[in-house]
């Protein structure tokens, strides 16, 4: 009986999590599947007071920190430090409904779980245990991304922050005032022994391997730069080919540099990944040859020799591309990391508890940047992935089947079990 | 004492249009010497109220028609047809105040002068004359360009250019309702006999040649498209690059080709200007492969045999970027002409006008549309260009010298006079 109980308790379990994200998945829902909830609309602030009732309904104080990261706390154990768990809710514009969401939604659960589980068990943690749903981790409406995680972790300033504005002028201190999501009464990163994330893979690896679990190892090393083409403003028509300096054209040039140079130097061994993004032209009128263009160029590699040389072939070539275009082409913001490795007691405590739930797994490493990825400066850090269905993200079609999902979050929750006993920790 | 009166006369006359001129360039002005003042704008709406206080106190009956076009009528004939004089006071961002403004203060200065130069000999001419301020030449808030004078000339419908949106979902009708610019007693294209239109070149040939006046016999050929690149949203740095379909790479790819037709095709006897412009990227997120992008790209040429060689090359190439960017390439929109004529005979009676007055003239095409290239093909039309320093145009340091533009006020006066005493009159 115990058995089929125990299986009945996990298949009641599972709808319940299931449920939770269907509903989660209404907010900023969008006709193809997808949701539109970039950090700070009005849908965001929908899901995240959907989120707060949740959390307050089984027993979590939920509070807000200073820059609008939002947390639902735990306290068992009064005055000990907590391990911290979540992911974002803030989506990228007519993004999928799994990234970031699933990881604070299965955060949320796990750590309900064990809350029952110490309960019923009359355990108690060593550690405190907080949910936490970072303010923008996407960074399509207020740039830099991973912005609530950053100020938590003292990568970025809190006024940085909060000044930032977006395209319409909203500025991000002001939009939170208004919504309520600032608050002083929240944990810092001093509060803090360890942390834990799981997302969606965001590539295929997983589903072309069938593993269920990805144990994330380290971070893909990469280069991104934020560059801006002068040219010089002129008519469409009647300025003669001579005397243009086209921004728009030195950026094309810069897009087209991308592709080529992951087609010169990425292997199957060394992949190297490569894209200009978010291109902003001025005037952007159509019969105006372009005076300024922006644009985001990224390099991004797990090999950090194959990085380099990439990085190489980019700064040799941009001259050429200046001397075509008559334009100037300037570095307004770079940002480079290494092979970032997560701790391998993390790795392996996460592959044990895999193990012991039987389900099948790898070591992996991230391409795209998490949460996770800023925690891991400050704390130790287990981030677990599982798989995208084609690998299909920021996108209306991103899935992961229900089965993954569900295993995901019984693991999250082994994990944060074991870390809330201090397994990690270092002190 | 003839000769010094009238020299002193013409110096008068001179330094009122620039005075006007001067204080036209303050509605909307820049810090570089430009103006910004799109269609529409709180500027634009600053700057048609002062032009209709300047024509209402110099006499004329100031009114709108149903798409916000702007008229200053002189009826001294009752009954009669009107000759229009007249271009657009709109400009680009960050434009230049030459640029259509310069026309309508010329054509305000010229039609005066000659009410004036009528009443003082007691002469009634053969036709009204009407000052016209074409809505919207510009395009650049408002798609299409020549908005009004289009739908003047039965080009575009009423109800189109009514319903037409800008990024932030103003609608024209709404916007010139609340103007106070919207009206039903002005002239229809039926009442109208012939049109002049004066502007400045926005290249360097005359400057070149050394001319004051462009007697422009000839519009340059063109296709212009509208195009929009499909491709797939996905994640810049976890979707592998073999899965990737980047609308952005797909319009780089075309912002370079369009270059590289004009390299290949181009010759100093049969120029050919390539351009592309307004590229809009959808949904423009920094760690987001685009799903879309949509641009206009313009091939223009004197020679129409040159042109089509460079629209057979662009439509050879389409496929080979289609599958390098793995994307969709459509045509939205297409518009084309051929080099279009201006009447001979305005041609010959605008030189002679110039040979009166003493100005250095020789013939021209003209390379940008213009409302008189709309006008030109319902009613004849005499089309003037004087001189753009270096040829810089949809800038803010465009500059046309006073002397060039005192002289071309001066010729546009005696063209009106002829055109109003029934020079090109057909009926």
């Amino acid at each position: 009986m115990t058995g089929n109980t125990t299986a009945a308790a996990a298949t009641e379990r599972h709808a319940a999590f299931l449920d939770d994200f269907a509903t989660l998945s209404t907010f900023g829902a969008t006709e193809r599947g997808g949701v539109h909830r970039e950090a700070a609309t009005d849908a965001d602030a929908a899901q995240r007071a959907w989120l707060g009732e949740q959390l307050a309904a089984r027993g979590f104080r939920v509070c807000f920190d200073r820059v609008g990261n939002q947390f639902g706390l735990l306290d068992v154990v009064p005055g000990a430090p907590y391990v911290l768990v979540g992911s974002h809710l803030d989506s990228q514009p007519f993004g999928g409904r799994y990234d970031g969401a699933y990881g604070v939604l299965a955060a949320t659960h796990a750590a309900h779980r064990l809350a029952v589980r110490w309960r019923e068990a009359g355990a108690t943690p060593r550690y405190n245990v907080g949910v936490v749903n970072w303010f923008n981790e996407e960074g399509s409406r207020f740039v830099p991304s991973m912005m609530g995680s950053s100020v938590f972790t003292g990568l970025l300033d809190a006024d940085t922050a909060l000044d930032t504005r977006d395209l319409r002028d909203v500025r991000v201190g002001d939009r939170l005032a208004e919504l309520g999501q600032l608050g002083e009464t929240a944990p810092v990163i001093d509060d803090v022994v360890a942390y834990a994330e799981i997302h969606i893979e965001q590539g295929r690896s997983l589903e072309e391997s069938g593993h269920t679990i990805g144990l994330v190892h380290a971070t893909w090393s990469a280069h991104k730069y934020f560059l801006t083409v002068e040219g010089e403003q002129s008519h469409t028509g009647s300025t003669i080919m001579a005397d243009r300096r086209d921004a728009l054209l030195g950026a094309a040039h810069l897009t087209v540099l991308a592709r080529e140079i992951s087609d010169a130097l990425s292997t199957p061994e060394a992949p190297l990944h490569t894209s200009v993004s978010q291109l902003t032209v001025e005037p952007n009128s159509p019969v105006t040859v372009a005076r300024e263009a922006r644009l985001h160029l990224d390099l991004r590699s797990p090999d950090e020799a194959v990085l380099e040389r990439a990085n190489a072939m980019l700064h040799e070539r941009i001259p050429a591309i200046e001397r075509a275009a008559r334009v100037r082409i300037s570095v307004s913001g770079a940002h480079h990391w290494g092979v970032r490795p997560f701790p391998a007691a993390g790795v392996k405590l996460a592959a044990g508890c895999a193990e012991e739930l039987g389900l099948s797994h790898r070591e992996i490493m991230t391409i795209a940047g998490h949460d996770s990825v800023n925690m891991n400066c400050r704390v130790p850090t287990v981030m677990l992935f599982v798989p995208s269905v084609e690998g299909i993200s920021h996108n209306e079609g991103e899935l992961t089947h229900d089965a993954d999902a569900c295993a995901g979050v019984d693991l999250l929750t082994e994990v944060l079990d074991r870390l809330a006993a201090g397994a990690l920790a270092t002190g």
